[in-house]
């Protein structure tokens, strides 16, 4: 690595003080959303001048966002456990009950990711696609163990993660309070997810619901 | 009703020339999005002058947006199939190969119902919610035959609509072309949600993934 140039004044390394910034900033934009956030609270939140923050990121309170969006996206990936040691019967019950506490909450990780994934600004919604895309991934590595699935099994884990959001969010404004149930609903849905795209099965016909 | 007052130079009804307006508008905003819709283009195609526009919506562009996104989303919401007289085995299907449809293409109303869902302008997003709580209703009421649902399976029935719609603009984007496998998975997921929210099992647990 070149040598990194650092302020007289300044003791943190600079890699430091930057993802310092990044992670304050992301509670920060998450509690206030992007128009009210002030850069003056992450600033005294480090403990830095708001013309430090402006050193690290040029275009200011946007760049910054952007950031702290990346940063979050990856933190809201990181969090599915796809460890082939874990039994899947274990480890999907935990990813689930791990996503919940995220939306439910909402956890400023999830705040920013799920501002993002609709933003209008190609910039901030990419990394949040590519987090859909890396759980998407994961998931059907669990169930299925492919580092590839066929795109039709991609494309139905993205709607899959498209209904946990929906449905938790759901939950929350209808204030739910039966965890059990909306563990378990989660729960069939991905079984009913994975075994219909999965494993495609020529000539079947949708059942008809139960009556 | 009161008489309306009738401009002296125009012979069609102000309630039928402000309908053309905005069924104009919703193909006009579905091809350029909002910012490069043209109230001109709206006006040919009526075959009135700028200024009719703006006397119908005296806040121009903005108000026939808000028209034309309310429009398309109570024609999205009319495309759920709720005949009591028709059997499930018959509507489901229907009723998803209908919203494929829509999606797939992307139809004018689906366009207008989809960039209003996220909107950050409240006015905008309740007409699309609106549709996706209507949808919902009607599918409790087509599988359960309940008019009201729990608003557990009313939580999970928007986040299956959310799961339709992601899941076929996934399809889409990645231009997949077994229509089947498709109508399949959503019959699939939606059996699968309706028999996990429905119908409360208390006690039991998530199943394991298939193996």
């Amino acid at each position: 690595m070149p040598p990194v140039k650092q302020p007289r004044a300044q003791r943190t390394p600079p890699e430091v003080r930057r993802t310092q910034l990044v992670r304050a900033a992301v509670p920060a934009f998450a509690r206030t959303g992007y128009a009210g956030m002030q850069l003056q609270d992450v600033a005294e939140e480090v403990g830095v001048t708001r013309n430090l923050i402006h050193h690290y990121f040029p275009g200011g309170k946007r760049d910054l966002y952007v950031e702290a969006v990346r940063a979050a996206c990856a933190d809201v990936a990181n969090l599915l456990d796809v460890d082939p040691g874990v039994p899947l019967a274990e480890k999907m019950p935990a990813n689930i009950a791990r996503y919940i506490d995220q939306i439910l909450e909402p956890s400023p990780l999830y705040t920013l990711y799920a501002s993002a994934v609709h933003s209008a600004d190609d910039e901030v919604r990419a990394p949040a696609l590519a987090t859909r895309e890396t759980i998407a991934l994961g998931i059907a590595r669990n169930h299925l163990g492919r580092r590839r699935p066929a795109k039709a099994l991609r494309a139905a884990l993205i709607g899959y993660i498209s209904f946990t959001e929906t449905t938790c969010e759901q939950w929350r404004a209808e204030g739910l309070s039966d965890r059990a149930a909306l563990e378990r609903l989660l729960g069939d849905v991905l079984v009913a997810t994975v075994a219909a795209a999965g494993a495609p099965r020529p000539g079947s016909t949708a059942r008809p619901a139960p009556s």
